[in-house]
Order: structure tokens, then C-alpha cells, then sequence
């Protein structure tokens, strides 16, 4: 993907922090990031999103992104850490190399998680049930 | 950990709506979901976090977070889905058996995500030395 911004970052055509590299992953700071420290873990391939992501290579960004929130909440005295990926628009994704976030968290910072919903009766049965006959098919 | 909700809910003493089980994981719904089929995705053996579980075990999480991501799209019309994982009380764990959650998410839904920064001058450098530190320590 010759116009993939994350691919010119791996290749050095665009600037980035570099946090960490191997034979397969390479993390970068998030230039705009939630708190600072903030990492994105992405494979040295290109793929788009989490579905289309070869097993070998998202395991390995998980691994990497392990380290690396070891890493962040010593060096940065982080109180947490929030893990996250965005698969498609409608999930927030901005740029379609895959990536995962690593956030830093404090107990000071106030970020609002998603709201919750509670199921009505029978409905959790119902879509499981649709969950599962995908997986099995 | 006998006291582990999650560890009870694998062996079956508490009840839940199981999406996906194999040798080393299990998932099933979330019972306040953001959007239904929130799916939690949890290894069978109980760790606390992302510091302290295994590789192996953190991978296979991944995977099938994978798996159950592609199934939820298909079988509900998901936009996008969004795959997090909350470290620690600070970053909105409250159950402390690792889990990944699986969120499928709507144009429609109207979610926030964290807001963002902007570093100052030489302070992203910085950041990234001492995570780059720790991790080669």
C-alpha cells in the first residue's frame, strides 16, 4: 500500500516517535493522544482491520502491545492501561493499516467509557443465539 | 479462584449466554452490553490482566476475539466493532479475570471516544525515551 500513511512511517518516509520494533511489529506515539504515552502497535504488513488480519500477525501485535503496557505503566507511572481497536468508521478507525491502541490511564483523567444498555426479556437469548449459528456455519 | 465470578461462570455455577467456547477460551455476553451482543472473551485459566497473562493464552484471546468480531458483523448488521481491553480499575476493570470485550458498533450509536491531546514542544521525545528505556531494561 504505497499511500498508506502507517506503511510510509514503518518504511521512515514520514517521521514518527518509534517506541518499538521487531521482525514483525512497530509502535509508534499516537500524535494525538488521548493521555501522553499513548502507543500504536500496528504489523509490518498491511492489512486493514481485525477481520482481515492473518492470525500469526494479530497475535503478534498482541504480544507487542503487552510489552508495551508493562512498559508505559512503569516508565509513566500509569495507574491503568485500555487496550483498544477500532474496525471500521463506524468504530472510530481513521486510518485502515490495523492498529491497537495502548492508552495510559490515570485515576485523575475522567474519560467517560461507552454507555450501557440492559437486555429486555428473552432478547439475550435471541442474539446469542444468531451469534452462534454464525460461528458454527 | 473459587471467588472469581468470571471462573464460575466457565464452569457453569453461574449461568450466562455463551457465544464461543474451546480448549483455552470461552465468551459469552455481556450482561450490560454498550449495544447488543457485547461479547466478553475470557481465558479459561484465570489471570488478573495484561501484565500477568501468558503469551500463549493472551494470543489465543486475540484470535478468538477475531472470530467472534467477523460472526457478530454478519449475523447483526454491525457497522464496525470495536475490541478493548480495560487494565486495572483506573482504566474501568471491574471484573478481574482478564476479558476482551467484542462491541459491535452502529453509525447510528453515538458514541464518544477519549478526547484527544496535543504534546508540546519536546515533550513527545521525551515520552518516548523513557517508554523506550523501560522496554529495552
Amino acid at each position: 500500500m504505497t499511500e498508506c500513511i502507517f506503511c510510509k512511517i514503518i518504511k521512515g518516509e514520514i517521521p514518527s516517535h518509534k517506541i518499538y520494533e521487531d521482525e514483525h511489529t512497530f509502535a509508534f506515539l499516537d500524535i494525538r493522544p488521548n493521555n501522553p504515552g499513548h502507543t500504536l502497535v500496528i504489523p509490518k504488513d498491511h492489512f486493514e482491520n481485525i477481520y482481515t488480519t492473518p492470525d500469526e500477525a494479530l497475535a503478534r501485535m498482541m504480544l507487542s502491545a503487552k510489552k508495551i503496557s508493562i512498559a508505559i505503566k512503569n516508565s509513566l507511572a500509569a495507574d491503568g492501561i485500555n487496550i483498544s481497536m477500532n474496525n471500521e468508521e463506524a468504530a472510530g478507525q481513521i486510518i485502515f493499516h490495523t492498529h491497537i491502541h495502548v492508552i495510559p490511564r490515570y485515576t485523575t483523567d475522567g474519560f467517560k467509557h461507552f454507555p450501557q444498555k440492559s437486555y429486555k426479556q428473552g432478547e439475550a437469548e435471541e442474539i446469542a443465539k444468531k451469534i452462534k449459528l454464525e460461528i458454527e456455519n
